[in-house]
């Protein structure tokens, strides 16, 4: 049997997890593309960072808005291990990011599909496509053997 | 007549308002207490940091999680203008921060008593004390000066 390969941006935004998990942080990455071109990688680092803030999201928006020099992200894809906080549901709104896609369901803290559901709030002023199941038994395999460990 | 005096935290908040407004800025303002002292402040910059997270709320939980180098806000206190957005409830929530002050609402934006409601789902994981209104009207003069201007 050969197994569908991953598209390489959730690829990429896995070995950032796994990157996340040696450096004792839960394992979640993320990278942003645009043009077809990686342009920011980031990983959650809460612990190391002394930062509350720096999920895998907020860490790959903030470098590509670098990157770009624009507060704006637009035309840009966020591609992330984990379904996204409400935190970083709110950067990807402030970000203008037009489409993201997540591996696995966050049904604890998720805020796309659970709980707050930032983008379909009527309110909400820029509502990314978003694209889910990606990669999704490879995240959450992440995670489980993170937590695992840990327990 | 005498008018009330607006507890200090929220004075300088606005004065981070204020500040944010003279550059360039959406004047939102916020600082953090800890035990009777400020320990850090905030304020709106996302053009100027080309940085779609940098509201002055997670300026603030920033600079105070370095200054306390942890990344829980323990028995902290944030003082902000403006009722926070779905992004900074977030954050506000993953820093445990304590108290939650601050003084406009905002229909559009807001993430505590509008929208998203980010600390009234059932999987939010730790609930903040809000008190709303402190400085409502000076923060909502701040805000209706800067965009009357603009227009």
């Amino acid at each position: 049997m050969t197994r569908w390969p991953l598209p390489q941006p959730m690829a990429l935004a896995l070995e950032q997890a796994r990157l996340a998990a040696t450096e004792g942080e839960v394992p979640i990455g993320a990278v942003v593309v645009k043009g077809g071109v990686v342009i920011a990688t980031g990983r959650n680092a809460p612990r190391a960072r002394h930062d509350p803030t720096s999920h895998a999201e907020i860490e790959a928006i903030r470098a590509a808005a670098q990157v770009l020099a624009n507060e704006r992200l637009d035309g840009c894809e966020l591609w992330v291990t984990l379904e996204p906080c409400a935190m970083c549901a709110g950067a990807i709104v402030h970000a203008r990011i037009a489409k993201v896609y997540y591996g696995a369901s966050d049904p604890k803290g998720g805020a796309v599909e659970h709980g707050a559901r930032v983008f379909e709030q009527p309110q909400c002023l820029h509502r990314p496509e978003v694209y889910a199941g990606i990669g999704e038994s490879q995240a959450a395999d992440l995670l489980r053997g993170f937590f695992r460990e840990r327990r």
